[in-house]
């Protein structure tokens, strides 16, 4: 096991009815917030006027910044520090899923810092003060609401990167199951393609040692494999959606990853292909994976694979060690086949046209990946595969 | 899935050579310090020295209260307090295991506490306001580095009671598994034992539809079987050291009991004969757990059992359900053995004499237990049933 630090500190309500919670946690902070959100699922199914009713009822006031996007973009960071600064915004709630968090995380740094705001995107330690972050979560995907992370797009330079900051974990997350009822087939199923993307990134990064972590990541796959089809199947499946939403808040705070040295690099390789293409995460995540575990499976990697195939998918651990790893792989792509998600990049509009370029981006920091490092000739090798 | 809060403050410093973080961890809160330690083990493998090495060139003042009890004491809480409030205390800093910490983080509330401190354990919510705790961890075991409780006993009524409050979690906790190396067999056993008993409270609570929390506990109690001999057989196995510790906090930092009616009954049992006859509580625990188990399996908690049974100790699947459940028993006990632990109360000087008094205080507020209520009775049975 590697030496970490680590530390939780956002506040989690978790369960039916918590939003009751948001007007005191709030006033913890202040009482003119940015209220921030997407495409506008939170009017149909009357969480925004919820929302705006308690935040009305005890004097907080608001000013809104809607239309985040599902990859979310650098214009409209830029749109809501300029609302953060014009109206002395205390505190930034983001009502929705990973986009809108993000979003609002970066929002919350750029308040801070005098020049555009895609400067701390590309370089981090630039953050030195970051606004209080809230959230209401209304699908189980990115784990943002517990986490330091977000990821930004830059459609100008067709650029989506990641960055991030200990004060960028939201001083407090509200996550009611009840909000994911609504999520549509397509979209809980590429949440669901997340977290075990997540999962995976660590769970296929060194060491072994790290024993612990390594069974925490089992525990959440096992979670996803277990309820991922029953959301699909009845959408308002308490148990399901509980344990989704815990299991992708959990998948990404540290828990599977501190203690190993857990370099990514499906997510690099997605990034590309959603800066490019603006294809929805998820579903990237998901075409990549069977790919590349199929391309890093050899002498070096099978144990892993084994691993991951008895204790994972329940897979007869008196079989041959290259079969097992191969229906564990198989079985990967079976799942998320079984929620609906297409198997190849074509299906999703993407070509051989801009493979290399992609290639180029997603090894721009230098080699990516965990128990098998991957060069520019691997990443294209994988994009070609999965075409 | 229960509804339930979740925060995690304390910030983790996990790995070798990590006390250096020590005096800027303090400096956040001050530079007057109370120094708590057990018994002196920590004078004879250095730590005490390094410690004090520290404290003296970052120019932080200190005071000690040394001797703190395998079972901390009340009386020894009381001197505590005394030192603080005489020196202006700002920090109360834990050196040792949950003993120490918890006597600290019961001193750190008292302080505040203007009436005798045995009131703020049989009664937590008197409990106002907290000085600062910090910890440096000497042995994997109660996880109170990570958590907001501690255990007090009072050798003058036979009562040995938890209390809590959230900020008596510690600010922040150094976890170097190097400092466990020189703890004895029988500690690292009885360590062993009380993370798997604190695991065992949760994973046999209700409802069942917490997956992700009963998935959680698997991989505690799979971490424990795969290191607890590991760790006796080789004292300075780091991995083996790393990955106890690491389960240590994560048993009860709430991971598997949030979402859970978790409601404890081995620990209650316990504490009785620790509060009677002052033995090991990690030992009083693992006696306990097997006698316990047996005494509750029937058709309503069998699934448990083999749940427990197949994903815990991997005995095949395909076995009659009792035998299953009888086999996971039967190898929880030999565990335990193997670790040299005895199986009988006789064995640690208890007998039959206070069976009943202890019985009657064990179920002092009620019923205890999670997928089975135990009263009195029950507890005198399993009492019985342990000698």
């Amino acid at each position: 096991m590697m030496d970490f630090n680590y530390s939780n500190p956002t506040k989690i309500f978790f369960g039916k009815n918590k939003l009751k919670v948001l007007p005191e946690q709030i006033k913890r902070y202040g009482s003119k917030v940015l209220l921030v959100y997407g495409g506008g699922s939170i009017k149909r199914n009357g969480i925004y006027d919820n929302i705006v009713k308690l935040l009305k009822d005890n004097s907080i006031d608001f000013w809104e910044l809607s239309g985040v996007e599902p990859n979310p973009r650098i214009t409209t960071v830029r749109k809501g520090i300029d609302i953060c600064r014009k109206n002395n915004i205390e505190l930034v709630l983001a009502v929705g899923g990973g986009s809108t968090i993000d979003c609002s995380k970066v929002v919350a740094a750029g308040f801070y810092y005098e020049k555009d705001p895609w400067n701390i995107v590309k370089a981090p330690y630039r953050i030195k003060k970051v606004l209080p972050v809230a959230s209401v979560l209304t699908i189980a995907a990115t784990g943002s609401e517990m986490d330091t992370f977000a990821v930004i797009t830059n459609m100008d330079t067709n650029e989506k990167l990641g960055t991030g900051h200990p004060d960028m974990a939201p001083v407090f997350s509200i996550l009611d199951p009840t909000y994911t009822f609504t999520v549509p087939k397509n979209q809980t199923a590429a949440g669901t393609a997340d977290i075990m993307s997540h999962t995976f990134e660590d769970y296929f990064s060194k060491p072994d040692s790290a024993f612990l972590q390594n069974k925490i990541s089992e525990a959440i796959l096992k979670t996803c494999i277990n309820y991922g089809k029953k959301a699909l199947d009845k959408p308002d499946d308490y148990e399901a959606r509980a344990n989704l939403m815990w299991a992708s808040s959990l998948a990404i705070d540290g828990l599977a990853s501190y203690g190993k040295d857990a370099n990514w690099c499906v997510h690099p390789m997605e990034h590309e292909l959603s800066a490019f293409y603006d294809i929805t995460h998820g579903v990237g995540l998901a075409i990549l994976t069977p790919v590349w575990m199929k391309y890093i499976l050899d002498e070096s990697t099978v144990d892993k694979f084994v691993e991951y195939g008895i204790n994972v998918w329940e897979i007869d651990a008196s079989k041959d060690k290259y079969d097992i790893a191969n229906m564990a792989i198989d079985k990967t792509r079976e799942f998320f086949n079984l929620l609906g998600i297409p198997s190849k990049l074509t299906e999703v509009g993407i070509g051989e046209d801009r493979l290399e370029i992609m290639a180029q981006g997603a090894v721009r920091y230098g080699k990516i990946g965990g128990i098998r490092k991957l060069d520019k000739d691997d990443v294209l090798n994988i994009y070609k595969a999965a075409l």
